[in-house]
């Protein structure tokens, strides 16, 4: 795996609110900005925003883009990075009303962040995260430019979608994905054409879910480390962004 | 669409034969062969090897491989490059033991042309060529280490497959194909994963049949050139050939 060969970024806590509720990002940016850059919003996993998404905001960030994590879950609100967190994933998964504004409230925020140039954003999440990244997009935020989900849920909301979703979105999906089954991947492609959106779907055979988790190694579940689909949807995600995002 | 800025290079015909048949194959060598190179085996479409497969063996000796269009018509049939071929692809359509044996035969002769590092083979084929493509890649020939299609027919032969498939297959698929609806797509995953095959799928949302190809304009049979499809599904081609068969 392409990992960059450089020393980690560090990042910092950013504090925002949704009118009572306080939720505490965090912000890599790139060496050397001089002009505003390009903003990836990342969403994080069941687990909240544990260490496994601080690390991929530095990564995001040595690519150049100023990678602001969001927090769906609250200030304080964290899970276990390897234990069950359907405690505080399911009930943003039942609500997804709530999900998008907690969303939003944190699209926000990046947007106004200094140093982000607030006409070039993208978001891109992983697991539960990918489900955000697809639910900010169909939001239709001003100015989101991509979305990108690494082995999301994939089922369609019952959100009524009024108008054409504008931000191109890149799937990347294991085939053996237990948590995406196959008529979920049928679900989104019909829901995306319908609304009109550009989207493309790159699907790994053999590989199943957390496939760029490189400490997933729980095959009775299902959630299984792949390293040719975490290098082959890493470079698709790259693609992907410069081309939405441009320089 | 990125086309290779630069003079069209010149390919010749190349006879080989199996058994009682002749065929004419048309082969394109990039300039400055020093060593010998890898080779990409490029399968015609409907209309069988005229102009269009020409042009496109040009492109990829342009990108440094021989191309080696092979024939499966035999020498002198030749089809309408925008007429109905269904007359000559149908046959072998319904006789896929003796396409592949005519694939096969192309194959062989491909691997003895000089210039070619027959260790280092791939085949593209784009419609009933991506059809072929996945045919040479069931075929398990020695040293095929990658099979792309575009826009290719996906409908699993009831061939009987007793092995691993070794190459590296990468489907790129326009979601509107009517020609490869969603249960061809379930169908080739399942054989494909059955197959032990390395193998990927990019799907193009909106995208129709033969979206690479620059006068398809018959929407009324869902036939349309797309050019973010044809880009993106150059870019991903380029990428797994290059993974596939090193430098």
């Amino acid at each position: 795996m392409e990992r960059e060969n450089m020393r980690e970024l560090k990042g910092h806590a950013v504090e925002y609110a949704d009118g009572d509720t306080n939720f505490e990002g965090y912000v890599v940016v790139p060496d050397k900005v001089a002009a505003n850059r390009a903003c990836v919003v990342l969403t994080h996993d069941w687990s909240g925003l544990t260490a496994p998404t601080k690390g991929l905001a530095a990564r995001y960030a040595a690519l150049g883009y100023v990678c602001f994590a969001l927090d769906v879950y609250g200030k304080g609100v964290r899970g276990d990075p390897i234990g069950d967190n359907s405690h505080l994933m399911n009930p943003l998964i039942e609500d997804r009303s709530l999900l998008q504004r907690r969303l939003l409230a944190g699209y926000n925020a990046a947007r106004q962040f200094s140093s982000v140039d607030a006409a070039r954003m993208a978001v891109v999440g992983y697991c539960f995260g990918g489900t955000c990244a697809l639910d900010l997009a169909r939001a239709k935020p001003p100015h989101l430019k991509a979305a990108v989900s690494f082995h999301g849920g994939l089922k369609s909301p019952d959100i009524e979608e009024d108008k054409p979703i504008s931000a191109s979105i890149l799937l990347l999906h294991g085939w053996n994905d237990p948590m995406a089954p196959p008529e979920h991947v049928l679900g989104i492609a019909e829901e995306l054409t319908a609304a009109e959106a550009d989207w493309q779907l790159h699907v790994y055979g053999h590989a199943q879910h957390a496939f760029t988790f490189e400490d997933a190694k729980f095959p009775e579940r299902g959630i299984v480390y792949d390293r040719k689909a975490d290098e082959r949807s890493w470079a698709a995600m790259r693609h992907h962004l410069d081309s939405s995002l441009g320089g």
